[in-house]
């Protein structure tokens, strides 16, 4: 991992502390090269990343403050490694419902750009948080790119295999969130009642180079979950 | 404004235009620079913004790529600036049902950072696209940063008054995002029935300086509205 990725990692978990707070001023560059013993474009990088991630924000010309995620148990949608570190100090559990190969229909076709011929991995999940049942995901990952995949992997965290095994690059992320009515399967599945409300989040997860590998389906139980959406200095055009 | 902004809003429209599909290649930094006849450090300024709105991909060592937003009708819940540029196209309406200055709740209070004896202003409004209502919207702004506001403003677009009237400098923003039931006066306002699904999305705007100046209460229709979130290289870390 990159100087700058470690550094970064260390700042986040400084932020994350009951040490600091949203506003408190970081140190200054010249003082942060100097405790990390690292150049000025080292620096730049952390605080460029620490900015993109919502750690931090800039007053040019005042320097660099704290920003805090100021609510718990929120699933931070904008990190895309699953639930694992948004959820931290929480209970996760995976269960797989289901996993095959098959081959696409038209609407994974068209979300994974994809052939009717190529084959894909069907994922079925039950997700839960400290024994509440949470979600129900339905995934389709393309096996050219995702060339295996077992129940170990499906219950333990598919994103950290695709990232430290396969070694894959990801690049960004689309999502698709509506509101909706649970159907019977599903309702029973969360333990709702059919007709419930749900939040029906879509998700298609490109590699650095554009191709998509990932169309993953999630329906939420309205109660057990809330969504964080954190924007940084959207408004600049 | 800018030069670098004037050149990404012009390759915004391009890119937005039916002209352009999802993995075209751009022409390279020394052809934008002869083209828009700027120096280098220009044409990163607008790439590096294009990336962060989600117009472009970088693939490193091979150049810059076109993203497309693929579903239409969405709201993009990152650009802050109401639903004016995501939703172009279609005939948006604000009605507003009240406006008044108010001392603010505990729950306003904490969410704005201010104190019991601070004035806000407190508007409700419901949107409507294409005649059809589709979100009741509260809203507080902290009177000390916006100082006036009447119902030409509130009908038209408070965020452009603020922007480009006020000449605020925006900053961040973080939204919570909660799925439930409708309650009667909610789902009168909405024409749907009490118990029905909708999203309810909390946003806190600050600007800048870290300050909070909006703190935003919406209920969305669940069969009017769906949601886009980009992603861009949020699995850097």
């Amino acid at each position: 991992m990159p100087k700058y990725k470690i550094i970064a990692r260390q700042m986040m978990r400084k932020i994350n502390s009951d040490d600091m707070k949203q506003g408190d001023k970081l140190a200054s560059i010249e003082e942060l090269m100097k405790y990390f013993d690292v150049g000025k474009n080292t620096i730049i990088q952390v605080l460029t990343l620490l900015e993109r991630q919502g750690y931090i924000y800039q007053v040019r010309g005042s320097g660099n403050f704290v920003r805090k995620h100021r609510r718990h148990g929120y699933i931070n949608i904008l990190e895309a490694n699953g639930f694992q570190s948004t959820l931290q100090g929480f209970r996760l559990g995976s269960e797989m419902l289901d996993l095959k190969i098959i081959k696409p229909n038209t609407e994974v076709m068209a979300n994974l750009d994809i052939t009717a011929e190529e084959d894909v991995y069907y994922v079925k999940r039950l997700r839960s948080i400290e024994g509440r049942k949470f979600a129900v995901e339905r995934s389709y990952y393309v096996k050219d790119i995702v060339p295996y995949l077992n129940q170990e992997i499906v219950e333990e965290s598919i994103f950290r295999y695709l990232m430290e095994d396969l070694k894959l690059k990801p690049g960004f992320t689309d999502h698709f969130l509506r509101v909706g009515k649970l159907n019977q399967e599903n309702a029973e599945l969360l333990n709702l009642n059919t007709g419930d409300p749900t939040a029906f989040l879509e998700s298609i997860y490109y590699l650095e180079n554009g191709q998509p590998f990932d169309y993953s389906k999630v329906l939420y139980h309205y109660e057990e979950t809330q969504f964080f959406i954190q924007g940084t200095n959207n408004m600049e055009l």
